[in-house]
C-alpha cells in the first residue's frame, strides 16, 4: 500500500492552528493598494508596514506609465524563452543599464529573482563545493540543493575560513551570501568574506535582493565597489517590478544565461516588468530623496520600537524584526496590530530563526505612519520595560 | 589550487560554434512584435513561426487593456510573497476561475510556470518515489532533483507499469507527465497513465503547459474530464501572460501553496499578468474560433511540410518539429529560413532528443503565412523526395 504524498505535515497545519486562535495572517487578499502605504482588506483600510517596496516605486507614475506603454507596444508577454524567441531590445537595454548601475561588466535578466538564484545551480558540478551562509534566502539554498556539488553552510567568516581550509583540493569553491539577510535584516561582512574567499581560491556570489536600490553609494547595493564574481538580485523589491538579475564579469554571465535551466526553460520577463525596472533605474537616479526617506523612516521606526523596549537587533537595515518566544505569542500580537489597523508580516521557522513580526516601511510613508505603528505597538503590547539604545543603520 | 566553477563546458560554446558558421539563432532581440505574427530583428520584419502564443492573445486588446487597467489600479508589482503580503483579490478571482475552467476544485497561482512545477518538489519526502516521463519539461525534472525522494524515469505506460511494480512499498508514488511534450509535440496517453497509476496506488500529476487553452473540450486541456491528482500549467503560452497554476483537489493545492518554497519565497504574480490571464479566460470562452484557427493552421503546416517530405512525427499538436541529423545541418537550415524571412526555434540536445527546428503558428497568422513558411522550406531545402501521409491532429 502506497502512502499519499500530498498528506504531509507542514505549514498549512500551523496556519490552521493560528486561525483557530483568531490569527488570520496568511494569504489575506487586498482589494486595493493606495500609494503602497495602505491596503484595503475586507473593506478596512490598514497601514501596510510589511512591504518590500522600499522606495515606494510600484505605484510611481513613471513606472506605471512605462509599464503601460510597453504593454501597448509589445503585448502582455513575449511567449517564449530568452534564448529561443523571447528577447526584446527592452531586455537588452535593461541588462546594459543594470550592469552599469551595479558596476559590473554584464548582466542577464531572468523572469524572477528566485530563478536568478536558482540559476547558480549550473555552477555546481560534482567536484565543486558551495559554501552558504546559514541565513541565506531559500532560493540560494534551493540552488545548492539542485546543483551536483557538495553543500557546506557557515555562520560567519571565521567558520567559513575553517570550512574552506578543510575542503578538498581540485574542485571549484563558491561562497554564496545575501548582502542583507531577508528575515532578520542583518548585513553580511562582504569585505571579510571576499578576503577569506580569496585566501582559499573561492568565488564570491552576493544576493543583493534587499540592498540593491536602497543601500550603498547611489543605491548600488552593498557589493558596489567590491570585487565579486557575481551579483544576483531582484526587481521585485526596491525596483517596484518583477524579475531577477545576474551581473558580473561577461564570461560568468554568459555561461549562466546559456546553461542555467531556470533561465533557458522559462518564459522571458514580460515587457511591462522590464519597462518598469528600467523606469525604476531612472527614478532611483533622479529622486535620491526616496532612498534617504526610506532609510530615515526605517531608522525612526527601529529606534521608536527600541525606546519602547522591543529589540530589533540584529537588523541595521529597513527590515525590522520584532522577535517573540512562540508563534502563538507572535500571532496574537500580529492580530492585535491588524485590529489596530497595522499590517505586518508574521514569520517563523523554517523561514525565520525565531517567531517574529517583520516590518518595513516605504518611501511613500511619512513620520505620521511611524507614529501610528509605534502607537499600535504600545496599545497591543505596552512598553517592554527596558529602553534600548538606538541602532546604527547601515547606509 | 581550486578550479574555476564558472569555467565549464556548455551550450554557450555550442552557440559560438554555430555563430562561427554564420548561424546566429539565440538571444536575438526583437524591436517590435506586430500582432504576434511578425517580429522586427535588426530592422528586418520576419514571420514569427516559433511562438508559444498559440491563440495570439498576447496582443489581444482585451488582454492589453486588462493589464493596463490593473497596472493603473494596483501598481507595477505587489512587492511581496502570496502568503505574507502579496495577495490581491485579483489573484483569488483568477484562482477560482482557472480551477473552474480546468474542472478542478481549487487552484493556486504561482509567479511562473517553471515555479509551479518546481513546487512539486515539496511532495517528495525521503520515502517517496517520483516517476517521470523521459520527455518531461526541464522544470518537472528539476522538481524531482530538488525533492528528497527517489527518481525513476519511464518512456511509456508499459515501462511505468514495470517500474511501479518494482517500487518499494510504504512511501508515496507520484507519476509526473507533460500532457503535450514541449520539444516534439507528441501527446501523453493520460488515460493509460491513470489506469497504471491506479493499479499501483500512485498519484498522477499532469503539466498542461502546451495544451491548456488549445486542446481538449473548450480548450480545457487534455486532462479535462480525467481524474488527476494535480494539474500544473502556465499562463505564458496560450494564455498570453505570465504565471503558473497548480490545480486539483482543495487539500492538495492547499498543501503546495503553503509548503512549496518556489511559492512561499517568491514575489507574487504582478497585477498586470494576473489581469491578462483573467482576460484570456474570457477571450477563450468568447472566441472559440481562435482555437479552431490555431489548430487548422497547425494541421495545414504539418501536412504541407509532410507533403514536401519533412517528417513532423511524432507530433500531433501545434508544436511542429522538423528533425535534422546534426546541429550544423539544423543551424544552416535555420539561417536559411531566417534569411528568407521566417523565424523558427533551433533546438538540440539536451533540450530536444535530436537537432530540430521547432515551429508553431498563432491564431493571428493565416493560410498565407503557412504558404510563406512552406515556400521558405522549399527554397532552403527543396523537397525531401518522399511525400508523407498527412498527420491526424489531436484536438
Amino acid at each position: 500500500m502506497a502512502a499519499d504524498p500530498f498528506d504531509k505535515a507542514g505549514l498549512h497545519q500551523a496556519e490552521d492552528v493560528l486561525k483557530a486562535h483568531g490569527v488570520d495572517a496568511y494569504f489575506r487578499a487586498a482589494a486595493e493598494r493606495t500609494g503602497d502605504s495602505h491596503i484595503i482588506i475586507d473593506g478596512r483600510r490598514v497601514l501596510m508596514a510589511g512591504s518590500a517596496d522600499y522606495l515606494g516605486l510600484s505605484t510611481h507614475p513613471r513606472l506605471v506609465e512605462a509599464a503601460v506603454a510597453a504593454t501597448r507596444r509589445y503585448g502582455t508577454t513575449v511567449s517564449g524563452s530568452r534564448a529561443l524567441n523571447g528577447t526584446l531590445d527592452l531586455h537588452v537595454t535593461l541588462e546594459e543599464r543594470i550592469a552599469a548601475f551595479l558596476g559590473q561588466e554584464a548582466a542577464a535578466v531572468t523572469t524572477t529573482g528566485f530563478q536568478a538564484n536558482l540559476a547558480l545551480s549550473a555552477l555546481l558540478g560534482r567536484d565543486d563545493v558551495a559554501f552558504g551562509d546559514a541565513r541565506n534566502h531559500a532560493s540560494l539554498i534551493e540552488a545548492v540543493r539542485l546543483g551536483w556539488g557538495k553543500a557546506r553552510s557557515y555562520r560567519d567568516p571565521e567558520q567559513l575560513r575553517s570550512r574552506l581550509a578543510a575542503a578538498p583540493d581540485g574542485g571549484g569553491r563558491l561562497v554564496f551570501t545575501d548582502g542583507v539577510f531577508s528575515m532578520d535584516g542583518d548585513v553580511a561582512d562582504l569585505r571579510e568574506l571576499r578576503a577569506v574567499a580569496d585566501a582559499y581560491g573561492a568565488k564570491l556570489v552576493v544576493d543583493a535582493a534587499h540592498d540593491m536600490g536602497v543601500l550603498g553609494v547611489g543605491g548600488a547595493g552593498l557589493a558596489a565597489g567590491l570585487r565579486v564574481d557575481l551579483i544576483t538580485s531582484t526587481f521585485s523589491k526596491a525596483f517596484g517590478s518583477l524579475g531577477g538579475v545576474l551581473a558580473g564579469p561577461r564570461d560568468n554571465v554568459r555561461y549562466l544565461r546559456s546553461n542555467a535551466r531556470s533561465v533557458l526553460f522559462s518564459a522571458a520577463l514580460p515587457p511591462a516588468s522590464a519597462a518598469a525596472a528600467l523606469a525604476a533605474l531612472e527614478v532611483i537616479a533622479a529622486e535620491p530623496e526616496r532612498r534617504a526617506r526610506a532609510l530615515d523612516l526605517a531608522e525612526s521606526l527601529h529606534n521608536g520600537l527600541r525606546s519602547l523596549g522591543y529589540d530589533t537587533r540584529p537588523s541595521t537595515t529597513p527590515i525590522i524584526p520584532v522577535r517573540f518566544t512562540t508563534m502563538a505569542e507572535a500571532g496574537t500580537f500580529w492580530a492585535g496590530l491588524f485590529e489596530a489597523g497595522v499590517f505586518t508580516n508574521l514569520v517563523g521557522p523554517p523561514a525565520a530563526t525565531t517567531p517574529a513580526l517583520r516590518l518595513s516601511l516605504t518611501a511613500n510613508h511619512d513620520e505620521s505612519h511611524v507614529a501610528t505603528v509605534l502607537s499600535a505597538f504600545h496599545d497591543v503590547g505596552g512598553g517592554r520595560g527596558t529602553d534600548l539604545p538606538p541602532v546604527t543603520m547601515t547606509r
